[in-house]
């Protein structure tokens, strides 16, 4: 791969173009895929274009269909009109509505308008329902039946269809009205006698999804019920589209980044994953900022407040300057505890562990692991800080502010993002810097509340 | 589905166990299911075994095939020998594989030593290849043919192998020593005039993966070229099983579930996802301690060095109290701005936009980005300082402190997992506990150095 690059590189700048188009013609398209989105990971765009226009057209095409949405966009906004077109056109309306949601509004409408009306209607139908449902994800590339087709007839029929439908393996029964009436799988039709009517082998029970449903409930359901594609119906239960495994991957991934980088504080740049993860990256620094920066003043505040509970103490501490000491380890120590308890939330209620009626023993539980374990590490901290400072008193203070610190820092991680979902806010999403602020003025007062009990006597 | 289960639920408490066959033995597959592995999430498991065993033969084994394997784990472990044997033989190799991966060693010897002959080799076979690995997953149930069949000879063979191959819709073409020659579609076949040789319609450019690849890798694969299977050779490139699409699904999620675990330190507790987060929920609390005190250490340990900075600069905080303040800030803010940073790292080496040869870039750039704001988060906390201390000078030292502390923390959340990735270690595994601790150790030294610079006049 890297040899291919560097070969291609070197020809590039010699501007041995005819040489180039050769070479980029012989290879593999999964391997130009590859290149290609090097090259855009590393900021080679006009490049990028240029090579890309040394394809031939048909190579180009399966090319760009495979390129991630980021790489597609660049290609799209560098290419000459007619190009550009004519690669929309061919795309699977699916693929297109994604691309176009992705290209600024101006040149979406432009070369919405530029494709054929068959084609435009396709992907304008999915432009219509609201972002992250099936119906926007769908593709209406399928194969459907007849019920009173015979297996050969059917067996014609997807001979005829199979340049044009996303999958031939599975197989849908709809009746004059469009509305779904069965499933079959390509294997069921082949194993069939040729001559049985497709109503005798179908299956009546259909799993099925309506255009409204999340997009992440329709990619779980796939993969949970291991299908190789999803129908799609609309309010009138006609099928409208399908969802295919490959997208629903793509979706179970974007889902997953999405949750990762929202917890950090990066969730608000795009909707779109490869793209946020790249633009982080590469883009321009005032997008950079945009999306970082908001996290990190929330931090700020909550910085600030919990110096405002050290303030509040300030008497304490220029009496006894060592209780600065373990201000470290009281913030420290809730900040895990309490990230720990959060990330078990969060994969738990993914994964369906939770149940919101059995809350309450859920939480209970948790408190009392937080109440367990912080009794241990107290311990620990409360020796270790009586010996250090020589002063027993200073040990009490440290190891019951550090149980009751834990305890209610596992406690809240486990709460805040349960109510936030009960709330209808994804669960993963800005909970954090609340948390934290939360943990560290409570933590503090907490402790700084026993270090004037305990060491009163030394104030 | 929850009156379903208020129903069964009714029914086995008034021992109504005829009623109770007949009842769940009417509901579809996928129900029984999810209705188990909700008993399994309520720890009622002895509810839970004598249910399944009251299903009829044949539904009992496809239910089993799909539950997790947390809750496979129970009933086996549940199940009279008998019983248990006939649905392990009648399982997949490689399903089998990874629930005797799971049970005690000492039952799933037994298991293993009492089901027929030729099915035991084939799970053996894949139980020698090491976990994680392409050939530990694999299933060796595929549909493989040679060159010189026709089309229509193929298709037989496909009807006759249907039951027990895992797809019928990817097929392998193998020489006589069971090399591998090529693959075609289900569709390829179907499409094919009858009398068409296979070598004529297969393709020969074959997208493998060896057995010692890792499954991570393989799935990887799957997703991004959009197969539906993937075939795994040995060393001598002979064909000994695939990888279906929904075994890499699986895959991804437990890859990312684990990735998401062990950031806060949950990772250790088994390699299985579901049965990982089930545990930490519902399991002992013996093992939900082992899983999170080691994690609450290494946090101990670093919050008492972060201690340990602050008492080397007692002197500072007995001249001035209020200098303990900004602690929380210098500390919270070192830390936001370095999740964020590890976690852009983390993600975006994942979805492969990090180039390792640009990392010096990728680095600088992030360092830039850390220090703008830095500086920006720094002008505003100092001129907070100034006000609220009514002294510039205490508006300097927090500044500038907060600004370099920021740019460090940047720097070292980008940096840290890099250098575990190159060392070969995961790069998510483990990096938080040390990055916290590093940030706030330098992130306080650089704090007090800088009081010690503008707020030595005052001492």
């Amino acid at each position: 791969m890297s040899s291919l690059m560097e070969n291609i590189t070197a020809m590039l700048e010699n501007k041995e173009m005819n040489r180039l188009k050769e070479v980029l013609n012989q290879q593999e398209h999964y391997d130009l895929v590859e290149f290609f989105s090097e090259l855009e990971a590393q900021g080679k765009r006009d490049e990028l274009a240029i090579l890309f226009r040394l394809l031939n057209k048909d190579l180009s095409l399966v090319v760009f269909e495979d390129l991630s949405l980021e790489t597609q966009e660049t290609l799209i906004q560098h290419l000459a009109g007619n190009w550009a077109v004519e690669i929309i056109t061919e795309m699977e309306p699916d693929d297109r509505a994604r691309l176009l949601d992705e290209v600024p509004a101006k040149v979406a409408k432009q070369l919405l308008n530029s494709i054929p009306a068959d084609e435009r209607k396709k992907t304008a139908d999915l432009l219509n329902y609201p972002a992250e449902t099936a119906g926007r994800i769908m593709t209406p590339e399928y194969v459907s039946l007849k019920a009173d087709m015979s297996a050969e007839e059917a067996l014609e029929r997807i001979r005829s269809k199979r340049k044009s439908a996303e999958t031939i393996y599975v197989l849908y029964v709809t009746d004059a009205k469009r509305r779904l009436l069965g499933v079959l799988s390509l294997g069921d039709l082949v194993t069939a006698d040729k001559a049985s009517r497709i109503r005798d082998i179908m299956n009546e029970k259909v799993i099925k999804v309506h255009t409204e449903t999340d997009q992440e409930e329709a990619a779980v359901l796939l993969k949970e019920r291991d299908l190789l594609a999803v129908p799609v119906v609309d309010r009138e239960e006609r099928l409208v589209g399908i969802i295919t495994v490959d997208d629903a991957m793509d979706i179970l991934e974007e889902e997953t980044t999405e949750d990762i980088m929202s917890k950090a504080g990066l969730g608000t740049l795009t909707r779109q994953e490869t793209g946020r993860s790249q633009r982080l990256i590469e883009g321009p620094v005032w997008d950079v900022w945009k999306v970082r920066l908001p996290f990190l003043v929330i931090t700020l505040i909550g910085g600030m407040l919990a110096g405002a509970v050290i303030d509040a103490y300030e008497a304490t501490l220029e009496a006894i300057a060592a209780v600065a000491i373990f201000i470290p380890v009281i913030m420290d120590m809730g900040g895990n505890a309490g990230t720990q308890s959060s990330t078990i939330f969060t994969r738990a209620f993914v994964l369906g562990h939770i149940s919101v009626k059995r809350f309450g023993y859920h939480l209970t539980r948790e408190a009392g692991i937080g109440l367990s374990m912080g009794a241990m590490m107290g311990l620990v901290a409360g020796i270790i800080a009586s010996v250090w400072q020589g002063e027993p008193s200073f040990g009490l203070a440290v190891g019951i502010s550090l149980a009751l610190t834990m305890t209610l820092a596992t406690a809240l991680g486990f709460l805040i993002p349960f109510i936030l979902v009960r709330l209808g806010m994804d669960q993963a999403a800005g909970s954090d810097p609340f948390i934290t602020t939360i943990k560290d003025i409570s933590g503090l007062f907490i402790y700084f509340t026993f270090v004037s009990i305990f060491l009163g006597h030394l104030m």
